[in-house]
């Protein structure tokens, strides 16, 4: 009975990469499409509950409509995110995974086709709240943030390595809380020298709105980038 | 393209059918095992850092030598939480699960296999931090803890309504932070009435010690029922 359990174990693992490599394939396809467009596509990453939301409500009002970004958020169920987010972005998609643990580049393919692409700067992507699936699927993004919040603990980079090693940016959230909670900051940044040294560690605070400035000239400075790279104007 | 990443979905969904039968199989004889061995075992499951591991100190603490428990604990990498446990626990064994969203009854069976049986009033399971993947895999436990911390926001029972259906008992973790963070216990409430009115929703703090003694009561009160159904001494 445990030898069962082995054998479809193995057949599991065949066709996640048979999913995985037709994924890639409609991710390859997306991030053509965004390219052509000339908007800069994020997909944002973390454990539920560690600021996604409240994150692209600050940084959609401070990048205002001369800015104009779309969003795709990624939700088992509930409009919730969605609803939040309506009034800040020019265009907001909901998707619903159902007992999906993870957005798929197919997801966001038929997202993509809800929205009109020419004239965005931005495409935010928020994922299904795992700091585990996620990682494991590219969905045409150009690049890649990833949260980890002060009250889910300073393990979680050592923890959960394949969210954090490909990350562009990571963002540690809800920093006004270190004063509050035991938090060895000193323990993060060691793991992080380990697995990822090339993307910058900004904190945050949304309330205080600590490092939002820095967050968002990370992002415009990448715009930049792209756009130069695009040849679109920035 | 599309279409091909639609047919591989199709087999993605056959595939898991087959893994979860196959994974109920054997979840099935881990339960056997347990109750004829008299042993009491709990599948905890939450979000990444929402205390599983600093519960399970308080309590191996509280339940002291009288009632020996073993600890199974799943995580990607690192053996960080069996080593906090490791002075506390009768026994403790660590799988780490790699890139697996889940522990599977597979895993706990070949866990089971590291401990002797006879004597231990309880099995604690402390599953991978995800609040998707665990709650579709039996791992042959008896009850179902299911922890949700405040700082993850009061929107976390509708969003992950799989993960709070088959809980026995829901504990909210960091209630000391509520005096701090804008929470609505009403929400919270209201998303629960609508998904599991059965489990108990008992509100905890591991700095003050808020809770402790009725998540003790409720544990100690299902031993006392599994062991007058197994007739094992309690």
């Amino acid at each position: 009975m445990p030898d069962g359990g082995r054998g479809s174990a193995t057949v599991k693992i065949n066709v996640v990469q048979s999913v995985l490599q037709a994924n890639d394939a409609v991710a390859a396809e997306n991030r053509r499409r965004l390219s052509e467009a000339g908007v800069l596509a994020l997909n944002l990453m973390s454990a539920p509950g560690s600021g996604k939301t409240a994150l692209l409500e600050k940084t959609l009002t401070a990048l205002g409509p001369g800015q104009p970004a779309a969003v795709l958020t990624g939700d088992l169920q509930t409009t919730r995110d969605a609803e939040r987010l309506g009034g800040l972005a020019a265009q907001v998609t909901q998707i619903n995974t159902g007992t999906g643990c993870h957005l798929t580049a197919t997801q966001v393919a038929e997202g993509l086709r809800t929205f009109s692409l020419p004239g965005l700067a931005y495409l935010f992507i928020e994922n299904v709240g795992n700091m585990v699936c996620p990682a494991a699927f590219d969905l045409g993004e150009h690049l890649r943030v990833v949260l980890l919040s002060v009250p889910e603990g300073d393990d979680k980079v050592a923890k959960y390595p394949t969210l954090f090693q490909p990350a562009d940016v990571i963002l540690l959230t809800k920093v006004d809380l270190l004063g509050v909670l035991d938090y060895e900051m000193g323990r993060v940044r060691a793991d992080l020298a380990r697995i990822n040294t090339r993307a910058p560690l900004i904190e945050l605070s949304m309330r205080s709105g600590q490092g939002l400035s820095r967050w968002l000239d990370w992002l415009r400075e990448r715009r930049r980038e792209f756009c130069s790279v695009a040849r679109t104007p920035a």
